[in-house]
């Protein structure tokens, strides 16, 4: 339970995907943090006592205990503070919930990493494909206006990367797996996520982050 | 909410230690189940119908709606059916719960296979390594007699591929990964959690995992 003392700590890095899911998450609760910038390959050594198994940002520091795993964060901040809830207290909704987010972590993130930095052609295509496959099952998933119903909710917040991340990524690479026309409502629904005001103040920005992507793919292309 | 007139059906297979998660999870709460067996290569359309996605065991369908993925299963029953608690209700204590069974499917299983399915020696001792490294981190995070305090819960029930399906596994392989000398703790507990009465009645017998997995890796060895 969330007391009137509270230190909420959250390590993180510009540009994650994983860390917007837990500033969204904090954001939408209304909670007050004080974020801790980790840089890459030069960790702080708090960082690496929060989360000795990973190494990893996000972590979550809530009075000096820290949560990893941006969905498990979201969890935890969804039942700490019970305003403005995240996930849907009904079982099988949650489990829903529950199921389409690690669906995301698991198909959708391993597909799209195949399909951009694969080396081998055929590899590479088969990414692309299941990339499509996945975001086809997504597109059958929207009923609302969000995942969520019409307020956003844990697996529109899960899916930020596809909302935000994944137009960037495939206008450096060239490559046009999520569009409208092909996925017409996930596409609109990305549109309105984007927009939601909270979600809309987290996002880094474009002229951030397509460059970024820019080097990293570059690198990518030179080291084939 | 469990209704009076319920429907309960585990589409299983027959030595999955994912499905015996779920078994376990149904037997402590005393929710009688329907077992509806599939096979290997030659699944049935209901289980495909309910796990499009997928299309693997376990799936729970209770009421005619489906869930998937063991750990989101047993989470559902455990809300779905209170008694017996399984999750801590605590949001920081469940936090870790949630943790260390996502770290026991990812790193522990992940590991576990480069250490047994890997052609190239190298690797395979990378995954030797990780496997010792990720149970080392186990047999760290026993403070009581199960993961779960005084009584089995939701860590105690994803560990069972550690405490019942590993020294099966390096039985056949010929390792030593798991061993009273190298974890005391978390021999200790391999052996208190499979005694548990309700775990030891739904555990497969020795006789028939050993062939198993012995016909298994004997497969793998023939194709390297």
């Amino acid at each position: 339970m969330a007391s009137n003392k509270e230190e909420v700590k959250l390590f993180g890095m510009m540009l994650s995907p994983f860390v917007t899911r837990v500033e969204i998450g904090l954001k939408l609760k209304g909670v007050g943090y004080k974020y801790e910038l980790e840089k890459m390959g030069n960790l702080s050594e708090a960082l690496i006592n929060y989360n000795p198994v990973y190494k990893k940002v996000p972590v979550l520091v809530h009075n000096e205990k820290p949560v990893s795993e941006s969905l498990i964060i979201l969890e935890y901040i969804d039942e700490t503070w019970k305003q403005n809830p995240i996930l849907p207290s009904d079982p099988y909704k949650k489990a829903l919930a529950h199921f389409w987010s690690k669906f995301i972590d698991d198909k959708f993130l391993s597909a799209i990493k195949k399909a951009i930095f694969t080396i081998d052609e055929k590899e590479r295509e088969n990414g692309i494909e299941e990339t499509e496959v996945a975001l086809q099952f997504l597109e059958n998933e929207i009923k609302d206006k969000f995942f969520g119903g019409e307020d956003i909710g844990f697996v529109d917040i899960s899916a930020v990367l596809i909302a935000y991340w994944l137009p960037i990524v495939q206008e450096v690479v060239g490559l046009n797996l999520f569009t409208h026309e092909k996925f017409p409502k996930l596409y609109k629904w990305s549109q309105d996520f984007t927009n939601h005001p909270i979600v809309k103040e987290t996002l880094p920005s474009r002229e951030t982050l397509l460059p970024y992507f820019k080097a990293r793919y570059e690198t990518f292309l030179a080291s084939k």
